[in-house]
């Protein structure tokens, strides 16, 4: 398996402390250092920012974002966006 | 880590007391000082205040937010709102 | 903490025999005396009344409110609803 | 407490062989006797009518409605309906 | 209590081998035979038809009805659809 | 009963290894062999084409359906789709 | 039963270190070589892309999608997306 990922947390647990994208369902992006999640997925992201159409839009800084709001994480295209 | 931030919830826990920033799945937003919360995201705010395009609208005092409709929960974006 | 709120549900108990504005996902607003609710957040109101626009629109007397359509309840806020 | 209301479902417990009001999510009203309720707030009512603007739409007898699209219940305002 | 409906389940049970209507939260209605049901609430129906208008629409024959779609179930308004 | 059917599941049971209609909440329907589920509904269906107005939009082969997003099953009416 | 297939999950299992194809509910196209996935059908996804139109329109690389998001998984459509 690649990078060792055998159960869907084992991603999120290989992103902590690295930069993740997070898509929610309100159509929103967030992007921030991954710190903690749960098996709920819900996460906490330090530097979190907001993304819109590719751009930065609002800065939250340390935030809790609640799981079932959330559609997909995906920790390199962080740097894409 | 961050703050000592383990798990989602030692977020919320650190910010007892403190001013925050809460998104609703509905669109609006709350800014109050977390009292308390609970594993469903239950909040109570003290001096909760409805935000709408960065203005105050409406003070609700002592307010309980039900987790469920919650997306995400920022403490340092609270001063900013 | 104030008023002794440690969990969220101490506000709702706090609240009991009190008024209070109850938020429904639905967009609708009830103000009404709170005589019990339970971890779901059901809660029953007397003399409810449904608010639309700052203005009292139907009276429904002893109201069964169903948790899961809540937004967010607030007892202070009743006063002025 | 007004009539002995501990917990929202004794209330539905007092209202059992009256009449109630139940507004649906979907935007309709019944209103129909209470038979039976269950703590997932499943009820059936005997005697079910379809409410739509005050006026009465449809009759459906006897009819099991299930708790999850239900907003709120009101045996007093049954009468009114 | 009327015909012995002493839980809500009672009344699908009491309507066994009966036509029944099934109002689906997407604004669609079956008729069929009620041959079974489980506490979620899904049903299997014999002879199943989809209503729309007052009109027979579609028929499906044996079929499975998913309980969380389900707003109502009535068997005496089966005769009338 | 008819078929032996004395609880829901014991319906998709007896369609194992026949054609099935699945009707999405979505508004789609899938048409397939059904070769498993499970007590979420999920299906596993072979040979699985998307139905569109009576007719064959796409096939997909094997294909998991979350069973969430399933609104009825019919096995008899997958010979007339 | 084709390919042992006697549970939904079988599928899954049977199709990991290939290629999926995952629709979402918010109507977009996941195509990726799956890693991994669980009980709620969160699944991790390596090289995955995002279909529209039959297209390719963003790569995330790794990438975890929350289960309760998905309507279908159909590893043999991958190669025709």
């Amino acid at each position: 398996m690649v990078n060792g990922i055998e159960r869907p947390l084992d991603l999120l647990n290989s992103a902590k402390g690295k930069e993740i994208l997070v898509q929610l369902k309100t159509g929103k992006q967030f992007v921030g250092t991954l710190l903690a999640f749960d098996i709920h997925i819900n996460v906490v992201l330090d530097n979190a920012r907001e993304i819109e159409g590719g751009e930065q839009k609002t800065s939250y800084g340390l935030t809790f974002l609640r799981g079932d709001t959330i559609i997909f994480i995906s920790p390199s295209a962080a740097s894409k966006a």
